[in-house]
């Protein structure tokens, strides 16, 4: 099941695609709910992020090939860092090239939802009840802000650097999947994502050990080879088999 | 006025506090409100933290005497770093010794409160417009996790690590305050909060530039020398004149 979250004359739902309509949803995505029989083509709404997430967990350095690129020995443990809610754009949103950088970066990233409140779980516990599902993420980064900093959070917070979407799969399996970004139609990132140093079940269960995860909240896991910059104008396609493609476009825009 | 937010008979209110009543608010804090002369002593209250941010925004080394303390350089740009929304609590809660940390650190700080949206901030605007008060802030740190990270993310993102409060006093001036922490009534962290290396206006407006502050995001503004570690057992008081004493217990607890 593909949900996504949109735009129809001024009211926000939430709906499952089946061939190219929108069945809206009633209820809430988390727990159970119902698919009514009103439809609508998706061509005709807008599309939204289709979470809005109380928090977002990166993780960094979580594939060999990047780290290798970034030149970082590999992680014992995962290496976490937030990103701000008010980074969060969705599907065919512009991504801001901020004045305060000279090198902004795409990183294509797997991403996944929560389903419930996952708090200290244990070696034991099925990481899999804890996730709704999952999408595409382009973790957006000032590289040069990056290296200034040592910390990433400036880098990585600005508004807009963190696209979402274009919808939640339910029923993918990640370990299956392969992650491909374009930028302007040419292939820059291509990688299975079974590739992960650290999995998704154990990214969910060691997070949920440092912070309690709520509904709605978005882990991304990382970005494999291939990261580099992008210029306005630049069109990013992050594209993940079983999901579909998050576009963004790359504009400088003055002050509103 | 010190606002203040709490819990009686299962309902949340906020309320202003005079002569040790609390006088129950009518309509939003960030905007114009109404006093209404219900009153309800302080004491048959339970205090919740003044405000539950979207986002915690909080700035490292920001006194030359805690640069100094940590070995680090003096900045030329405040450093930023996010705390999510799940790891905030209020006066009196119990502080968790996490697990996964063998050395947690008090850091004793002055936050503020956000009024309205802040976007793109300029240099002639006035920031004080954007801040509806100040608190007192404990950016708890898991120091071992700090150093072993290098990025600050984990070691300040555990439940609990973000105590706030005990009010938002909206009339007072931090240039002209001292902050004190005190360790099970010890001493050990006292500074003039005009020792700050970024002002508040400064980092209001610095930020603003990365990220749309929210009304009740919270601003940390650091901490100054004299941080140290605490053990299971250990109350911490930070105590800010014109606002008030935040007084927090740790404790190691099992899995709910």
């Amino acid at each position: 099941m593909k949900i996504y979250r949109y735009k129809h004359k001024d009211k926000i739902h939430f709906g499952v695609l089946r061939e190219e309509n929108l069945y809206q949803i009633e209820g809430t995505i988390f727990r159970k709910f119902q698919v009514k029989k009103t439809k609508l083509p998706i061509s005709d709404v807008t599309l939204l992020p289709p979470v809005t997430p109380s928090k977002i967990v990166a993780v960094g350095a979580n594939y060999k090939s990047h780290a290798k690129e970034m030149g970082r020995p590999l992680p014992e443990e995962p290496l976490i860092f937030l990103k701000p809610p008010s980074s969060v754009v969705g599907p065919n949103d512009i991504i801001v090239y901020p004045k305060m950088s000279k090198r902004v970066d795409f990183e294509g990233e797997l991403a996944l939802v929560i389903k419930k409140r996952a708090h200290l779980l244990e070696e034991m516990d099925n990481a899999e009840e804890y996730i709704l599902g999952y999408t595409c993420f382009n973790d957006v980064t000032a590289r040069d802000l990056q290296l200034k900093d040592g910390q990433f959070t400036r880098a990585k917070s600005f508004d807009t650097f963190a696209a979402v979407g274009p919808c939640i799969a339910t029923d993918v399996e990640p370990d299956h999947l392969r992650l491909k970004t374009f930028v302007n139609g040419k292939l820059r990132q291509s990688s299975g994502l079974k590739n992960l140093i650290f999995s998704v079940p154990f990214l969910v269960k060691f997070i949920s050990r440092i912070m309690t995860l709520e509904p709605g909240d978005v882990l991304t896991t990382g970005t494999p080879a291939g990261v580099g910059p992008v210029s306005p104008g630049d069109r990013v396609d992050i594209q993940i088999e079983g999901i579909g493609t998050l576009s963004n476009t790359v504009m400088k825009i003055k002050r509103s």
